[in-house]
């Protein structure tokens, strides 16, 4: 196993050379024929989806993961649309980042190159195939991907259309390859791969995730894990507050931006509680609160040591009445996973010291945790929301599938 | 042992989060005062400092890591030195590096912010100790320092030092802390200690950072190995070559920039290495050619395929000739670290092929690999070369020790 994935390095690396000087217009090329191919075979994907959706339905999956599974005409529009939106972005491969002439007149320039080989390992949605695909070799990157066995068949045969189109454009069709034997060991193999690939990005739940940091030796971009808070400070307007605490846990509860824990400051508890209590319960969201939380809203349960730690992705929240902005920034220090924090005030005091004091990818004043996505902060499209603090933090888009290469012009000039 | 380094990492998280915000005036406060107390401690510090050279001698230790051990006066007046033109240089942290204003009103903006806690582990010199602490400090860090056993009463001397001096300043000691049992135990723990640990730095030869690569469990940033080139063109100044490729191979041939092999174009072969092979002989450099470089080299010793992988380090050199600029990008991308690789031309089209194709973290043209250096490039410090392509490529100062966050302000934005 070692050996073939071995090979799919080392064929991945030199597809890799070859792709990182392509010019722009050929990689929108590429975009847009590939979009066109996959509306051209609209039914065959769907046939060959078919197939992984019965072996599905067979080895009882549960109905919620037959959906992400699943690839209808519409799905297949979004991803085809997808694509020309990432061939509309502009080219960050080549972008002189900044420069200077040095004394000894040496001319120091850094330029954006692409990062190389990038291994990408997700779960269950095949569009994420197709979006991988996108933005990796517009930003001139080349691909090895490891979707889930469950829906191999759809990823090998959307992976083949776009070789099939790479071919046709002239680039080297290696720059998508898919590990296809749907072993444990064939990841194992991948993530030891270190003279070949420059990054994996794990794109799933926890599980994967851990799997996927404790395994490699080749450098990681974690993805995902979101524990966030909205801290609603003394200070707030408190129909402002109310209505950013409903989105950032209601809106779509199942994602990493949605806010799993309310923290309220303890003068406007007896007054908020009752009133965002009542619209949550509408909502149909289960609160577990600390002990002060339970005298405003005793219909919430009680929250333990471990809710604060929970990511639930579900319509729960846990609730906790804090004595004033410190005491909510060291709770969402220690709890936190440092993905999107979100504080409602109109102290400005008080607000700057929350931006400043808390540690996350994103912190908000006055807005739900929700926005942090790459498309809400105008980046395009994204391969993902780092929580790591290394290369990329937040959002992903193209410009982090990059690196930079100190390009240096001289005149002969040696060291003394 | 893990425990220990649990608390280690514990406090230094504690104190990452006050250390984060502190205003600038104060970390340079700290920066001048300590460069003060080691001016005033020198005596102190030869006697500590002589205490592990005595039993380096004891031991057994070579001439050559020796000295690389003791510190003199000349030594410790250079780190104080050090931590003043620190002090002089500009806070990263705080820069805002783009922002924009969403079409929702939403202005989303992306600060600089201190990496958090890092962990550096070191070899021999003890100046790294004092290095390290003024460009972690600086950038807003907190460290966890781990140098060699032989230097461990230097450097915990040097670390008391400047916990003296936090303290004075009304930073947090901890801030710096160094672990002292000298076991390779405490260093395992240390890697693993992803709760309070952002990245871990090895500083040192190839052994050291491959054992932290592949033992780390928290982000590393790798450092330092550099099997360079130079290829001279058919379309080069053959004394300006000649220039570059004694100084990249003599001017300090034990660091990571030097060049290791020279790639010469056939066409200019029969001319050019009977010219360098005279220049690089005379300052007592070995040669180990391919076949047709001996045709010229007749002193030359025959190099194996193995030479083209070595990081000498000393006064040896590879020398291969090479049909054109292609075979020149190739075997480059093949054999070498993608450290810092040349070619010296003054044919335009050859030399943007070149810089487009060689795939490094600095590529030069008409000038000597030595340059990569934060210094040379106008970064102030260093705190060493990345070789890696995540987060930071090439010198890394005080901005490669930052990460960012997104600041975002609202007026009650939800999401639809």
């Amino acid at each position: 196993m070692l050996e073939k994935v071995r090979q799919i390095g080392e064929r991945a690396k030199q597809a890799s050379l070859r792709l990182m000087a392509v010019a722009t217009d050929k990689k929108n090329m590429f975009l847009h024929r590939l979009a066109e191919k996959i509306e051209r075979d609209v039914q065959e994907i769907i046939k060959v989806n078919s197939i992984d959706l019965e072996r599905a339905r067979a080895s009882g999956m549960s109905r919620a993961l037959l959906d992400r599974l699943e690839l209808n005409p519409k799905r297949i529009q979004d991803m085809a649309t997808g694509l020309r939106q990432i061939a509309w972005l502009p080219d960050p491969v080549g972008e002189v980042v900044e420069g200077t002439r040095r004394p000894n007149g040496l001319l120091v320039t850094r330029v954006r190159v692409p990062l190389g080989v990038i291994a990408i390992i997700y779960e269950a949605r095949p569009n994420v195939t197709i979006d991988s695909i996108g933005l990796g070799i517009k930003s001139g990157n080349v691909l090895i991907l490891r979707g889930s066995s469950s829906t191999l068949n759809s990823n090998c045969f959307l992976v083949e259309e776009a070789r099939a189109v790479l071919r046709e454009c002239g680039l080297p069709e290696d720059a998508v390859q898919i590990l296809d034997s749907g072993t444990h060991e064939e990841v194992q193999a991948l993530l030891q791969l270190r003279e070949f690939v420059d990054v994996v990005i794990p794109r799933g739940g926890e599980e994967l995730i851990r799997a996927v940091v404790e395994n490699a030796r080749v450098p990681v971009i974690e993805t995902g894990i979101g524990n966030c808070h909205v801290y609603v400070d003394a200070g707030a307007d408190l129909t402002m507050a109310e209505k950013i605490v409903v989105n950032a846990k209601t809106q779509r509860p199942s994602v990493c931006n949605a806010c799993e824990t309310l923290l309220v400051h303890e003068t406007i508890a007896s007054q908020f509680l009752p009133q965002v209590g009542k619209a949550l319960t509408e909502k149909g969201v289960e609160i577990r609160g600390c002990e002060k939380t339970r005298r405003f809203l005793p219909q919430a349960l009680e929250a333990t040591e471990d809710d604060w730690y929970r990511e639930y992705l579900d319509l729960i929240i846990a609730v906790r009445v804090v004595r004033d902005v410190d005491e909510a920034i060291a709770h969402i220090n220690k709890y936190g996973s440092r993905h999107s924090e979100a504080i409602v005030t109109e102290d400005y005091s008080v607000a700057r010291k929350f931006l400043e004091g808390v540690d996350a990818a994103a912190v908000y004043v006055n807005a739900s945790t929700r926005f942090t996505d790459g498309g809400e902060f105008g980046m395009g499209a994204e391969i993902g929301i780092s929580t790591q603090k290394l290369h990329a933090r937040g959002p992903m888009g193209l410009r982090e599938l990059t690196t930079s290469k100190f390009v240096v012009y001289g005149s002969g000039q040696i060291r003394e």
